[in-house]
């Protein structure tokens, strides 16, 4: 057995014991880690300020440093997630569904947790703690593979969670840390199968593609977002010039926010030099195809690159199209399924973008910054799923969890 | 662009029309596919015979040529499936729920199809019409890829539904044959990622093992069943030979056929050599542990292998147990989480089981043969999971759905 293997089969067995246990003993262990999250608040940030030492050295750019970093008040905000686990209901024990059959066997469908859930993700630790209570919250055990850089800080959150889950009576392995950061342990770790019942990559498009790749497990693909804001010709000004900045600029690094403007050649010589000005003076840099520079000298000369890619970054696509027809097509083709947005007057426009475009969430008159589990009212996310199998778009605490049929019989033969 | 992606993107083109298509139009190509396949039927006859003809020449046995064979009282059966598809409710369109979130925003979360899904199967041509048919009801667009020793049969039917469906307006492209039936074919088709939305492997465990192992396309595993029955202490005697032989024997080559016999030590002595009889008299050969081998000396002694064994035979794996958690243990180990029975009185024991046994369907005192989408009351089925993402059990229509978010807004942003 490899240590890999090893760690699999720790957190199989735990799985089988915590998905006995009922929600208020899992409630329990929530509060006991919060709170101990906060009492060992030393340990914790001193490992984390050697984390973010050595990754500085080893030249680290700063945006990734601040992701890595920890200090008191986000430490708390992590708490405080944890805390509010607890008021939302378990997904675990839910029946969907039941049934007396012809022959009289009751037939329930019954939602269970998955079992052991592997979670693989980059160097932002407060993902260790999401992930591990969010499963723990839904029943399942989990087996964490985080990035080399915060490797410090990750052993300080598993360590003490596992003791505040233990002192309540849950298994320690619950919650069980790959310790070897390799590439290989990543492949190692995806191709556990018949041990993870699921596999969850959070991480950047690279990471997400090796996961898909290599992966034997079942795997949900996550946050990988090349977003439209498509302006039809009807679209009122003002509202598609605040949707697209806000969609554009509110936060340039996260999975929902827009890389592509779409719009009608219409509206475009009145409307494109404005919602250009409005992106420039944000500091966004814009690509734009022969149409739009035609309009917008400024802007750089879009590849056929540009409109596949996910910038997270003060950058944006921009293309003329001659209408609906050729930005759904256009979605069709580039997009990565996770949120799209239309700014329309015209009632079939939006009927027929809504019905067409092929993504987890699709917008008329609003901005796709919206895709998030907080702002759905699950109360917790663990991802966005840009996948059709098992869960679509932000997923909440039931996505962790399947289905099982219970039948009660009285001697039925076939 | 190879052959195998030409086919992959012509179905996914035919996937963004027919999943505009409403109900009743798919149900019209449904009728027009079982009028034309009856209509059709010395052609398809024809070429199912030379099919045989060709199989027989190479030695194939009798077995799987009863499964290639069709006569014309199958074939009607076929055509009365694709007529009893017409009266289930379509699940696109369906709306799972909905809300307005404080801002004013309107969210409803929407089923639609999958897209474009692949089917790999083996020289079954009967699951070539029962696949494309189910695929059309739910809105998808598929791809199939069945054995080279059907392929005269499956061109036929491809050929004959392909042509109905145009009859009707919709695409032809929505049900595509692979005509190359090598190895490398299946391969290939496993790695259509961006193509096709899902993969379904019908057929043994060897099938389903080389898709898990070598797909990158989100794959549902199904139909691998090593189910065991378990004879608690308490069981009534009669009602535990009666449904341990209808388990075995009513049909000893499904995948919810029982392979394994557990049964507890005290019940053993008074209950085993019965049980032993009642199955041999049946022609089934059994396969014991040292214990069972004390009490039943004509059993076979069982291998290690023989527990995680799916038989698909009259043959079957005997073990005593020391009670419920070896039992539990047992089954966690050797299971492929298909279906599993416990024949008790006890209810405690029944509680347990149904609880802590980590199958897709687990049964209190009724045979594992119920584990079916026809005797869940789903009215037709398109395989069995024995994953835990997506779907789980018995996979009706809605297993071929996935669901987005549509989102109305009024000019909100974040």
């Amino acid at each position: 057995m490899t240590r890999m293997e090893e760690w699999g089969s720790r957190v199989k067995a735990a799985s089988r014991i915590l998905g006995k246990m009922p929600t208020g003993r899992k409630n329990e262990a929530l509060a006991a880690i919060a709170q101990a999250l906060w009492e060992n608040r030393q340990e914790i940030l001193e490992a984390n300020a050697r984390d973010v030492a050595a990754a500085r050295e080893n030249g680290m750019r700063e945006g990734m440093i601040d992701r890595l970093s920890l200090d008191e008040g986000r430490l708390s905000g992590i708490c405080e997630a944890v805390r509010k686990l607890i008021q939302l209901e378990d997904p675990a024990g839910v029946v969907e569904s039941g049934s007396v059959r012809p022959n009289g066997m009751f037939i329930q469908k019954i939602r269970v947790p998955m079992g052991a859930v592997g979670i693989i993700y980059e160097s932002r630790p407060n993902v260790t703690v999401d992930g591990a209570t969010l499963c723990l919250k839904s029943g399942n055990a989990v087996l964490l593979r985080g990035g080399k850089e915060a490797i410090r800080s990750n052993e300080a959150f598993v360590r003490v969670m596992r003791a505040a889950a233990e002192s309540c009576g849950l298994p320690a392995d619950c919650i069980v840390l790959v310790e070897d950061t390799s590439r290989e342990s990543a492949r190692e770790m995806m191709r556990l199968s018949g041990v993870l019942d699921l596999l969850i990559p959070r991480g950047g498009a690279g990471l997400i593609q090796s996961v898909v790749q290599n992966a034997t497990v079942p795997v949900i693909e996550t946050g990988v977002g090349n977003c439209h804001i498509y302006v039809e010709q009807s679209a009122d000004p003002d509202m598609a010039e605040r949707i697209l900045v806000n969609a554009k600029v509110s936060r340039v690094s996260v999975c929902n926010a827009a890389e592509s403007l779409l719009i009608d050649e219409e509206a475009a010589p009145a409307l494109l030099p404005r919602l250009a000005a409005a992106l420039e003076q944000k500091g966004v840099t814009l690509y734009g195809c022969p149409r739009s520079r035609e309009l917008c000298p400024e802007m750089e000369p879009a590849e056929e690159s540009d409109y596949g890619t996910e910038y997270l970054d003060y950058k944006m696509s921009v293309k003329v199209v001659s209408g609906l027809d050729e930005a759904i097509s256009h979605i069709a083709r580039y997009s990565t399924g996770h949120s799209e947005a239309i700014v329309t007057r015209d009632y079939e426009a939006a009927r027929r973008f809504l019905n067409e475009v092929d993504s987890a969430a699709v917008y008329v008159n609003a901005s796709t910054r919206f895709t998030d589990g907080g702002e759905f009212g699950f109360g917790a996310e663990i991802g966005i799923s840009t996948q059709k199998l098992h869960a679509r778009g932000p997923m909440g605490l039931e996505a962790l969890t399947t289905t099982k049929y219970q039948i009660y019989g009285s001697g039925q033969i076939r």
